[in-house]
């Protein structure tokens, strides 16, 4: 009986995803851990794209730029754009060692949007009681919504087209676009993509309340706010959350708010408490292979090839170190 | 101090909503009962837009494309696309009369792409007891994946571009592509869309296993599966489930399904009983000053604007009759 040979994001019905679990056992992680059969001798799936990967092909999370944020329900992995938005990130990890965000809040699940999450009392006009400090960190921090493209900085282009930006792909993991004609380079607003919530000034957004994307790509905001990384591992756990019954999702009912138990940086821990996990690079044959068989996909449910993929479809494989 | 002016897709820090909370009384509704002020004397915001509508720039549901979902946690929406997906429509229609659903459960939500329900016994390979009756139901049906161009479809070009498709536009409220050397259209995969789960064959899908888009728009599916409507209210009853734990976000535990109560069809109910929604309509003025609300924002929140939008982030309105 044909089975989902990769993702599995078809929309099969029930009794062939139930054959597929007793044929072959695929796991539900991101990167199931056995490849399903192919469904055409032509182009691989993805899945067997990842199971042909090498060592090299794959980056483990520098655990400087990794944000481990556990919330009743389970833990959610952010991994830091360092090269994208430095003093964010460093405010970020500022906040982090003073463990700001320990029994913060989610404040807001606004639906087919964002997750955001803070200080319930932070500029509250009539809070309860004071905001928690920001210690060591600022309260504001200059606009990081784009940087100008640099050697160092890798880009590998999607040539799929993209409806926003001139050029749109890949660097170092994360979604981005840029236009040669300014210079400048920035990341987009996928799905699961993390940014600092700012007022009307561009300054306001010091890392102390993130989001993260729980839907369409809102790319209106690309260039208005600065991305800070992106969550890895865990997305679920922002997801699924109630929606906030206020304007925005924001919840009315602060008895509404989910707590957040903790947020720590990886390299606070002890190395025995860090998890090991890592992303597929993106400026490899690897990678290309992996976005050329989800934009024709060999999966026998696919009748139809469009030929075409949008920046905010393509995975971004993250797995256990072997 | 400034406040979000329309739908609030913005990611403001929380002192600023609870100023717009306090100032305006902002509904949390899809669309808020009253006007907040402009950030800016140019174009006019979303909100404005909406509130200088006329009766006329309005479509009621028919009751015989209308689907009530009701879950344990609310009232799901779903308006059926007879113009596309009319075979499809017609036998969901026969289903929902024989109230197919009631008591069956929501089987899969897979993050980041759909929600899917239907019957846990039909066609699994060791159902703890026979899979319901379809009764008068067909339990397939001829591929309905896209549908010839013709003078009583209406379209709604979108100007903006697209990367999976030649033209895309809206067709009666519903997002649609379209090819111009082919002559076919057809409904496209953004957020809220429902569509009939099948198997490798083209008519394995009629309407008996549902799903609808929660994360960002799986395009690749367009012209390989039927879209048979949106959601139109309730979006979150669907969004904000556990993920499920088995493959592809199949529940493997059916304990963790969530029940479906009921599935009515509007004009099966006494009118007393029905609900009283309209949808904004996609050929007027107003949809195209809608339209460009989005795609150049004046609230004073943005800084930039990127004059483009792409089709699944146009929002389709949606009210209770006034």
């Amino acid at each position: 009986m044909p089975k989902p040979s990769d993702h599995g994001d078809v929309t099969m019905k029930i009794h062939s995803v139930l054959a597929a679990i007793a044929a072959t056992l695929l796991a539900a992680a991101a990167v199931p851990s056995r490849a399903a059969a192919p469904a055409s001798k032509s182009a691989p799936t993805m899945q067997q794209v990842l199971d042909a990967s090498r060592p090299s092909d794959w980056r483990p999370l520098n655990p400087d730029d990794t944000l481990y944020m556990d919330l009743p329900e389970g833990r959610v992995v952010i991994e830091l754009a360092s090269a994208y938005a430095p003093l964010h990130a460093e405010n970020i990890r500022t906040l982090a060692h003073q463990h700001y965000w320990d029994a913060l809040a989610i404040l807001r699940v606004q639906d087919g949007f964002v997750t955001q999450w803070g200080d319930p009392a932070a500029e509250a006009e009539h809070p309860a009681h004071p905001p928690r400090s920001l210690g060591k960190a600022k309260s504001t921090i200059v606009a990081e919504f784009e940087r100008n493209v640099a050697p160092g900085v890798p880009f590998t282009r999607l040539p799929d087209g993209d409806v926003y930006a001139p050029e749109v792909g890949f660097s170092n993991g994360f979604p981005v676009a840029r236009d040669s004609k300014t210079g400048k380079t920035w990341l987009v607003h996928c799905y699961g993509m993390v940014g600092a919530g700012r007022d009307n000034t561009p300054d306001s957004g010091p890392g102390t309340e993130l989001y993260a994307v729980i839907g369409q790509a809102p790319r209106q905001l690309d260039r208005n706010i600065a991305l800070i990384g992106r969550v890895v591992q865990g997305m679920q756990y922002l997801s699924d959350l109630p929606r906030g019954n206020g304007p925005m999702g924001f919840y009315k009912n602060p008895a509404h708010q989910t707590k957040i138990l903790r947020v720590r940086l990886a390299s606070e821990l002890p190395p025995a408490e860090r998890m090991h996990l890592e992303v597929l690079r993106t400026d490899t044959p690897t990678f290309t292979a992996l976005v050329e068989s989800r934009r024709n996909r060999s999966d026998a449910w696919y009748l139809y090839k469009v030929g075409k993929i949008d920046i905010c479809n393509v995975p971004l494989p993250v797995r256990e170190t072997p």
